[in-house]
């Protein structure tokens, strides 16, 4: 016992190699004392000082380390400070009861079990999932070069607090850039920058089952066919959905009946892929007009429109009965992070309270990024070089289908970044896990319906091919596979699920 | 009414001044179609074409405006697919009825009546309110420097759908610094990047009142002087806050009974700016192992500590109680939207479900100059730089306060971006109410007492000085203003609000 603060400053000073060198290259005795810590922390982490151990008195370790008493004294009153160790007159400085150490480096890097790897970690060999823009066309130095003039023109405050709302320049692009390219006609004061439009669904509809809290409430219209995801956002939300059956002009208006709203996408339905035909967009801004309800439209891809008629926002309508949401996820690409909502005036300061008064949450240089982006006409650029790229694609989907797979009728291909192949009935099932069995990634149709859709509308067999997804030089390979996949014509048999 | 579209077709072509250039830079029947569009969409919004105003046919509009007869019918039909024209057999083409037209943009620009402006769009002449970095200082070259490398480096995955726990690159950057910097004991899989201490705080406990879908629930022990802000959203969130007492030792935990948690700032308490006492420290562990509770970590400004000694995290002291939260807002920019939350591994699940599957939020490409800011100790070197202004300003504050208000205690200066200022009792109100009249922004003392926050602990006079805000050298000025409004010593006076 007597001896066991020498076996410790041994074990300290020599055995556990105690590193003081500096790494944030502070030099003289803070820097000395600062890495003295460090390497105390470490060896009571490691369990290589175990609990309860003496420590050697101050100047013991410091002639051991070849460092002033003092430096030793201060990194001890530290240590104690934060709980590390303890100090009690009569007993010295020991390390403290209690603390669970954790494993090394190394222990942690052979033990360490990854978290469940994010849905596209590792992806198919031959990815035709629906929802990204081709990664590999990201604009990299048009963007970079957009970044640069906005960091370097900023203002000062531009790095204090910000905006909820979003930076002013931005709304004001937007309000220019979507009259010019959607129809949308608004001011920048009724726009709200944020993540996307997951954030600005749960913006509008609360986050919290049975809060209540949210601008809006539900039971809110959907279309029958949609992403699974938002119907689970807006469940978990609280907000019932009830599904309006689609027909080939799009979603069924005429059935909407005590909803307080409707959650459409009127440019390029998702993902069955026709606009809504131009009576039914009249009747919904109707229907809003006569009952008070709004409208929530989803432009997730109007820029991409590719054969005569670009169709503008129903927003255009009545921009106080059009809540309009859109984002760059598509345009360019969703780590971007950066979406819109255009709403009627009356929305504005609720849709504001809800966000939070100190968040801007989207990244104030992002946005000032893609200021630039748009104001100099390189995001006008990219969309066309990109509607090019992608109408090339449907293209070759199309020309290939048609030579291998004649039987099987796309549909939905006159926008967008996905087609729709419709199959013989009762082979969804098994062309998807005839697809999955054959490294190529893509989702049935049957995933996209609404649980409660109406009986009444036929159940329809098909996949939907994200044609976008893939990288310019593995489009090909893809498409092969994907053809490869395809039912025969003479034997629609069965599903095989 | 024969010639009623006669004078139309003169309206629209002549008089309207319809410009058919294009500025997407498209040139054909294209770009002209498109300009027609917008230029017919613009004058229905405008009001300049009525509703119910027929159009002239195809054919008189083509040879007015020297166009192809099918890029006017195209238009036409565009126009009519978006609602504003009707077509009907016999009647002709119409404008539609019901358009509510918008004003136009010189009306706009006349008209507009600002929405209340962010909090400090314009700010005082002198601001020396709390909570902002220097804006002036954040580190433009450096940063884009980061963010280029980044882009140019970044594998096109980064472009596709991302990680909602944040690019692990940056997660493992996290993991050391914060252990060399913080004596943070943690593993990148249980940190999750967010927006911000705020979005952390909703991440936690959800954000509708009496939804309980939070991680958390309440009641949660706070300091009893803390930011409002955190209150409200808390408060709104449904979480009942109870305030702790502090005293010279920080934050009163062995107050804690039946709450479920506390969220303390043991780094430097806010704003009062004291360290929590070492026994404080090692006691609400104590408490969270034996009543299974939780420590929120809140380290706003953990890298800025200005004397002897610096103090470690809590969380290094038991990394399954605590939840530690840190972001860049003060030491880079709010503007950036960065910050972290270090996770209990039995939370990483539920934080990551409450953040949503598939969203981000952080900008991907700033989470990514954020890793090569930290890997090429760019941010150290910053933080060094900043942590050496700051401690000039904090010495210039109590220089300047020693020669022209001596009898002014000012506290909490160890470590921060401000300090706390005591004044004689009964003087704080008309303090700042002074201050507000020479032009100095700051914050009482007052503002940020929990509003149940314990009688026996006594009420005392200060104001909060956030000397990190103002510009460098807007710095002296606002330190001249600030002594010339303090109270003096012979006549501390009843409060005069």
């Amino acid at each position: 016992m007597a001896n066991s603060w020498v076996n410790s400053a041994e074990r300290i000073g020599a055995d556990l190699h105690l590193d003081l060198s500096d790494p944030s290259g502070a030099s003289g005795s803070g820097g000395r004392r600062a890495a003295l810590i460090r390497a105390l922390r470490e060896a009571v982490r490691s369990g290589r000082l175990a609990p309860g151990t003496r420590l050697p008195p101050y100047r013991s370790l410091a002639a051991d380390l070849g460092v002033a008493r003092n430096t030793v004294a201060d990194a001890y009153a530290e240590l104690v400070a934060e709980g590390w160790l303890t100090a009690r007159q009569g007993s010295g400085t020991r390390v403290a009861m209690g603390l669970p150490p954790t494993p090394s480096r190394q222990q942690r890097s052979a033990e360490r079990v990854p978290r469940k790897a994010p849905a596209r970690a590792r992806g198919p060999r031959h990815d035709l999932r629906q929802g990204t823009p081709d990664a590999s066309a990201f604009p990299r130095a048009a963007w970079l070069a957009s970044y640069r003039r906005a960091l370097q023109q900023a203002p000062n405050e531009v790095f204090g607090p910000g905006d909820p709302a979003g930076r002013l320049e931005l709304r004001e692009a937007l309000t220019d850039y979507l009259a010019r390219a959607r129809g949308v006609r608004t001011e920048p004061d009724r726009i709200v920058i944020c993540s996307g439009f997951a954030h600005a669904l749960r913006l509008l509809f609360g986050q919290d089952r049975g809060g209540g809290s949210g601008v809006l409430r539900g039971p809110l219209a959907v279309e029958a066919y949609g992403l699974g995801f938002h119907r689970e956002l807006l469940a978990a939300a609280g907000v019932r959905t009830v599904p309006l059956p689609l027909d080939d002009d799009g979603a069924r208006v005429d059935r909407l009946a005590r909803e307080r709203a409707v959650l459409l996408t009127p440019a390029h339905q998702f993902p069955t892929g026709g606009p809504l035909h131009a009576e039914r967009r009249a009747a919904v801004v109707d229907w809003a007009r006569a009952r008070g309800g709004l409208v929530l439209e989803d432009d997730y891809d109007g820029e991409f429109r590719y054969d005569r008629k670009p169709v503008g926002a129903v927003q255009g309508l009545d921009p106080e009965r059009v809540i309009f949401i859109g984002s760059v996820s598509k345009s360019l690409s969703p780590a971007v992070r950066l979406g819109w909502m255009v709403l009627p005036e009356r929305y504005v300061g609720d849709v504001l309270a809800a966000k939070g008064e100190r968040e801007a949450w989207a990244s104030v240089l992002d946005q000032l990024s893609l200021t630039d982006f748009i104001v100099s006409g390189a995001y006008d650029r990219h969309v066309r070089r990109m509607r090019q790229r992608y109408r090339s694609r449907r293209d070759r989907l199309v020309a290939a289908l048609a030579a291998q797979a004649p039987h099987v009728e796309v549909t939905g291909v006159a926008a967008g970044l996905h087609a729709v192949l419709r199959l013989p009935p009762g082979t969804e099932r098994s062309t998807v896990k005839a697809a999955t069995w054959q490294g190529v990634a893509l989702d049935g149709l049957a995933e996209f319906r609404h649980p409660a859709a109406e009986p009444d509308m036929p159940v329809r067999d098909g996949v939907v091919v994200g044609y976008a997804t893939p990288s310019e030089h593995a489009y090909g390979a893809a498409l092969e596979a994907l053809c490869g996949v395809l039912p025969p014509a003479e034997e629609p048999g069965p599903d095989g699920g």
